[in-house]
């Protein structure tokens, strides 16, 4: 629908279904019309917070996730090597990258690359190798950027972010929120591109 | 497809999500010739051993979930009234319940019953009013289920099936099991339609 808002997406790097998700918005922006605005977040400190993480190492719950993400993006025709090092130690520094480079236009360039990397060549999203490596493939020098997001304005943006997903009830990535609905999973994209465009959940035939 | 194996349908009552499942099964049924073949099982055991709980009382997430079962059963055109008593505080008595049901042939129609007794007209589930009055809409005389599900013969099943369901990995409800595959969420029954049909998961247009 032309003039429609931005679906809202929050999302953190860390998580596992987001790359379903990602992978899948630029055919679906282009399809429909509707655009992604992409907030990053410390959904961490939200896990934390409620003493709470959704995919122990070894449960049964995380086996099965692995399971279904590689089913899905069979599915979808997405390229994936599963399971990916998990969960990831160091995602809070790709985070921060993402939110820089959004606000200088290549945050979403950069997130897809650094997804790419991580589930598709198995690279250890956040280390150092991974992070310089991702900068690299969408042409970032990596140190200048590095010093950035250390400095007080991204830091400050940061915990803003985090503080303004919490307040309209985010609990999980990647969370939508079309015209003040919340969607939380990548199986509710269609549901919240629905939202947008019937102001209500149509379901496909199948 | 004619001779295709039924899909394994682990189901507990006390799930929220189960009961959109169980109120599309039918149509289901009649337009794929699929059969489900429900098998109760004791989750609530299940999330104990895993010190946990999906929906804390008063969480984002569970605020969440009510949301997202109101917009998905007006989709499915499926009549509720949310929130439902919840969580549901003596849920293991319908489950048993059903479980017997099953054995002599009308457990399907019990916990249909018994769900929209709790999801349509908002009564606690497991309540002695509510299972008598479940068991009457059928045509059930309740003292003589009540007896039998006291009994051992009932009570070895229902821990033999707790038990299976833990061996082939089933961490939540609704689980579908097709020709071994597992799929859990009422989000996934049409991947497992589409398992059952095509060995992979076909995703609709949208």
């Amino acid at each position: 629908m032309s003039g429609a808002l931005p679906i809202d997406l929050w999302v953190t790097m860390g998580s596992t279904y987001t790359y379903l998700t990602l992978m899948r918005l630029g055919p679906i922006e282009a399809s429909t019309g509707i655009r992604f605005r992409l907030r990053p977040f410390n959904l961490r400190a939200i896990f934390d917070a409620a003493g709470y993480f959704p995919f122990p190492a070894g449960s049964p719950k995380t086996t099965y996730m692995w399971r279904d993400i590689e089913r899905r993006a069979a599915a979808y025709g997405i390229p994936i090597r599963v399971p990916a090092p998990y969960p990831a130690k160091n995602s809070t520094l790709t985070n921060w990258i993402t939110l820089l480079g959004l606000e200088e236009g290549w945050g979403r360039e950069f997130v897809l690359a650094a997804y790419r990397r991580w589930f598709q060549l198995g690279e250890e999203t956040g280390s150092d190798e991974h992070v310089a490596a991702s900068l690299r493939d969408i042409g970032q020098e990596p140190q200048r950027v590095l010093d950035l997001v250390q400095g007080e304005h991204l830091q400050q943006l940061w915990r803003d972010e985090t503080g303004r997903a919490r307040e309209v009830g985010v609990f999980g990535s990647p969370t939508f929120i079309a015209n003040g609905e919340l969607f939380w999973g990548d199986d509710r994209l269609e549901d919240a591109v629905s939202w947008c465009r019937h102001g209500r959940v149509v379901l496909p035939e199948r």
